[in-house]
């Protein structure tokens, strides 16, 4: 981890770059860079809006270190046999809420779209991202994501990454 | 009213993160804080496009003073019953058109998706949002919101502010 | 065309700034300005995903030239009996890839929604714009822009530029 020495807003610009890239990562399917967004020690879980607000813990997914990370991208690759199908995530309201012992807190709305092999579009998934946000040797990571969706009744499996 | 003494930059930025801190209140459910984001003298009506293009008056809502702000927020806490709902507010094209005797003119673009008590996402509104900030003590204020839906027929009631 | 001397952060700005103009363009349905938007020895090109994917032609629109759009333009207006609605563009992850050559290669993501006569709105469309854009007299304007829709069956017809 490295230090901060930025002004807010070169902060908050890169904090946007970080969530363009990662968005960009997935809906362009080069699934193996997704876990470089990430430190070692570092925390991705998805967790719907309904448990998260109730103080419950189900999870959809919960992965506490870069190994795990990796293994879902091999089993991705490797195994599963999924819905094929293009995603497009338009990810807005980046906002940095809090810097802290270098570490930046962020938040940012998401919405997921998906067009399946008919060539059909249509809504997938809205929901929010809280980060913890750290700086590195090859700029910002994330050193926790967690997904919060909005809703629980999914039009489709979650495979790929949210 | 304070004095604007930012370059376009700068109050762009600040633009975009006064639309930011408007669409995460009203995702949060905070709607007490909801008024705060505006002056004491304001506007905020909504005014679906069709009559607003014609000319026609016609408008969902119209309240013309801050205490009409508060008062729809009680409103909507104590007495209404209504269709219960998470929001998600997708901002973008948040552009500064002028600033004129220190009251600045500005447009966004927004998509409203909502997430119903069973879970289910969908698309419910879209639509601009032509505004008039200015800055007060405690940073930019809108002294005018006036939000133009594209479409007359929603999915369901306007009861929470777009 | 003329030379570049912006910073990165400036240069971005400045390519969110003409995507968001190119929306709101064409949202606010002010189709005789799309065109100068584009440099006179441009392309503007809708390609969908799946042929642009396995390097098929299969186009749905190609436009090499300038005169070509401001045909396109003139003949939605004075020709064409088409679907009457309302669009709103959301573009998101706006991204400077490359500068070579006064050329700025960027990448985003659009999402369209549409709203019918009879005030429903509803999904039309997402994709990725890609584009060459040079600086002139008057700003940015596209050399390039490549538009790849990410499902290939639509909801209507794509009269309007995407």
């Amino acid at each position: 981890m490295e230090e901060l020495c930025m002004d807010i807003d070169q902060l908050e610009r890169e904090v946007i770059r970080l969530n363009n890239r990662y968005a960009r990562i997935l809906d362009d399917d080069r699934l193996e860079e997704w876990p470089g967004l990430f430190v070692d020690d570092c925390r991705y879980a998805i967790h719907p809006r309904d448990n998260y607000a109730a103080g419950l813990e189900g999870y959809w997914l919960y992965f506490d270190n870069h190994a795990m990370l990796r293994d879902r991208v091999k089993s991705l690759r490797e195994a599963n046999l999924y819905n094929i199908h293009q995603d497009r995530r338009i990810v807005t309201g980046v906002m940095v809420d809090d810097v802290q012992d270098d570490v930046i807190r962020a938040r940012s709305a998401f919405l997921i779209l998906q067009s399946d092999v008919e060539g059909r579009g249509r809504f997938f998934c809205t929901g929010e991202y809280l980060d913890q946000i750290v700086m590195t040797e090859d700029g910002l990571k994330f050193k926790e994501r967690l997904v919060i969706p909005d809703s629980f009744n999914m039009h489709g499996l979650v495979a790929i990454p949210l």
